[in-house]
């Protein structure tokens, strides 16, 4: 390992051009004028209905610990030759912005602003890179855990990925994510310490080869340990696994709380059928059949239909990673920054690719619940002067085609976005992560359960109001003038 | 945040199961038992014709701070209700064993032990989970790196992918990994601090969009920096962007060293050859065209095909996540135990997914290169007392179709693992990072053209030694044996 730089601050855990441009703001005398950069992504992972933002706790960790060591000086100037002057100030760079955010657990959909940060442009660079590492990974795995969750509904979701995971932080911030999106529990001991999550699981294959048989190892395991399952697969399920679970169970009765066993391969469907029958018959009508192997939502899905009897369903690899979509593309872009004339003007970039074009200005984002259904018709994206609480009607139009619209009337406009920093002062206390699971779960009842499907959900609406549409508008022809002047030059 | 345990020791980052597992083996007076576990994986990701091990520096780390503090020990009592003669013994766990392991930036293949760990039961089961989630994602990640590589070719790729990484570690460690597999450069400043890896990295849209026009920004950016690239897509590439960069670069002339520029949306092939041309025709042949943008090694493949003008390759997402295979499946797995009396005993695990089935007993590998042209010939795994490399003559078959043979002689047997752990002590000195992304390349260079292919790879031979298979099927045999006698019962 490098070990001239001992420390290992986060505010390098940025990309370098974050720290070129900063120097050149610096130099340009344009680093403290105020910018609001929102943070968001354009679309929903895995085909879902749906997202569930997570990760603004470590965020707000992360920005009220923000500044340079003296390591990370010395680098930036031994390594990378940035000079004195630049060093002196960053050196004394901390983040004093003020920041709106979704709560954690809220659902999230393309294209609104989940986080809106105000702050020195200087400031607000610095920040962007860590804030979408932290927030694009917490995001996705809540969303996937959510999704897994709408497949396995009232059984039981445990996070087991951790071997598996990303890195370290990966199998961590993951296990909390799982439990945001509705999982009951992780293995990861680490994350049940530090996130206060329920853990669970009980013993591997190498505890039965260590044994030589099923029996024998059951027998050990149940000598010390209360709530016993019997991992059943390591010689032969059925003809030795499970006939050896049920013998140690009617041997130690009441002394060992024999709650199950645990499949770990072959053919799910099948063995938890034949494991079903067997427990029955054999007295255990309560014992539970727990499964892993590579499970994700479509698998899970598939067994059901084949009538597998599971009761509880371990869940690894492809919740913690992702799998089938590895990465939430969430971009960090500027809206809005000071003139030299201390004036705020909106900004806008525009790209060959159309979804990447921004919506300029500063905005605010609302849910629009209709009163009598008490479900959500559409997210509703305003500019930060509206007020559509106070409206008695809105017109809500898709952004792209904006001849679908509609017009709502009776309804609790909910505002997204919380204060969570005010001029660098954390004012937020994040809840527990309980309650935070269960306001997810709470934010789901709200949607119609078309959007929840996890194959081919309806479009959830999230409408610009005509003033922020034609605000977008307005900055796109400017922009495009700006272009067919210089072509004229 | 639960609060209530501050440290963050990464004693407890592991399954509950491996200290319910310890647990047992302590009550039962087993934990002190030698046992071998081997580190491998069954299949290599991406369809790649090979993996480049990587993980080993972090993994000695964990293994040389091996823990429980005493926070992870209250933790162990007050919430998961673990006894106290249990958690007095706990307390004092240190990692002893020894362990071999390939030195990172070497080829692995498919089952074949990358790491072999011998400890007493108890220590060799508590790292399990750990050594894992560090060991699959690097490998993945060198593994991914190496492989785009081979299709930029000389070309110089760059790391750009952290705020799409699974959560910190991973865009951290993810970076380290690109470099094993053979990029140039990180635009991670906290990973090059901390390994001592270029960085690189210019500007993003903020910096124009701040400025309002492309001319602007690359004059502010100008005034500080040398070596400048600018990024030319914020309005529109062709239009606006290239010619403000060539302005800039003429005005400045010589007082900026102007690299080149980048291009980060719209279709790379196209503007890349009318980049190329502008370029070409200001005077700035040497001028250099960066791209990003979602890039992978098919986009890359595809790209060249189509004649795109390229120097430099930033890769994100697809490369830090791994996109198209977001795990690699390690496995660790116990193959010898000592028994009652003292006599080491192999072990495996059956079941009823064949590719599952572990090969027991202590083993090496070894690499076959033959002498004449300088190429390997195979992998050939060994029982621990066999020595291949004073042997004439070894035949080599295929682990399945055992009949696919051939004999090999004049050649060198490289034995693969190295001792980097004695009896708890690290006696292995971890190369430079330059240095082990050397040897990977250097290692590549033994293999075949047809190995390194990235698209459906001839397949590479890891065959067993006769006495490594003859091993295997009586343990085998007698495993069914087993599960026989019971059903018999």
């Amino acid at each position: 390992m490098g070990t001239k730089y001992q420390d290992d601050s986060l505010a390098l855990h940025t990309d370098l051009y974050q720290i070129n441009m900063a120097e050149s703001y610096w130099a340009d005398g344009v680093h403290k004028r105020k910018s609001v950069f929102e943070l968001y992504f354009r679309k929903l992972p895995f085909g879902n209905g749906y997202a569930i933002f997570a990760g603004l706790e470590r965020a707000l960790d992360y920005l009220k610990n923000f500044h340079f060591t003296e390591s990370d000086i010395a680098y930036l100037r031994e390594e990378l030759g940035y000079g004195e002057d630049f060093l002196s100030y960053l050196q004394e760079v901390r983040f004093t912005g003020t920041v709106y955010s979704m709560a954690e657990g809220e659902l999230a959909f393309g294209n609104e602003p989940i986080m809106r940060i105000e702050a020195p442009l200087i400031e607000a660079q610095l920040i962007e890179t860590a804030l979408l590492n932290i927030v694009n990974f917490q995001t996705l795995i809540a969303t996937k855990a959510s999704r897994i969750k709408q497949v396995i509904k009232d059984e039981v979701g445990m996070e087991f990925g951790t071997r598996r995971a990303q890195e370290m932080d990966a199998a961590l911030w993951g296990a909390r994510a799982s439990i945001i999106g509705g999982f009951e529990s992780t293995s990861n001991v680490r994350a049940g310490k530090r996130f206060n999550i329920p853990v669970s699981g009980t013993h591997a294959h190498a505890l039965v080869q260590a044994y030589k048989n099923d029996y024998d190892a059951f027998h050990a395991y149940a000598k010390r340990h209360r709530n016993c399952v019997f991992l059943v697969d390591t010689y032969n399920t059925l003809k030795s696994g499970v006939p050896s679970a049920i013998k140690v169970a009617k041997e130690l009765g009441d002394k060992i709380n024999f709650v199950g066993i645990r499949l770990d391969s072959g053919d799910i469907a099948f063995l938890s059928k034949e494991a079903r029958r067997m427990l029955d018959e054999a007295g255990f009508p309560n014992a539970k059949i727990i499964v892993s192997n590579d499970l994700d939502e479509y698998t899970i899905l598939n067994l059901k239909a084949q009538g597998a009897k599971v009761d509880m369903w371990g869940i690894g690899t492809k919740l913690i990673t992702a799998y089938d979509q590895p990465a939430l593309g969430a971009v960090y872009k500027i809206v809005s920054i000071e003139n030299k004339d201390g004036v705020m003007e909106d900004t806008i970039k525009i790209s060959a690719n159309a979804e990447k074009v921004t919506t300029p200005g500063l905005k605010k984002v609302y849910r629009i619940i209709d009163r009598v259904t008490g479900k959500s018709e559409g997210d509703y994206i305003t500019m930060e002067d509206e007020q559509p609480e106070k409206e008695e009607r809105i017109k809500m139009f898709h952004p792209v085609h904006t001849f679908v619209s509609k017009f709502v009337t009776n309804f609790e406009a909910k505002n997204l976005h919380v204060k969570v920093i005010e001029d660098g002062e954390i004012i937020y206390q994040n809840p527990e992560l309980m309650d935070i699971r269960q306001y997810a779960k709470n934010n789901l009842e709200l949607l119609w359960d078309e959007y929840k499907r996890s194959l081919n959900p309806e479009e959830y609406p999230v409408d610009l109001s005509q003033k922020c549409w034609d605000n977008k508008m307005r900055n796109i022809n400017e922009a495009r003038e700006m272009v067919e002047k210089l072509e004229r030059l």
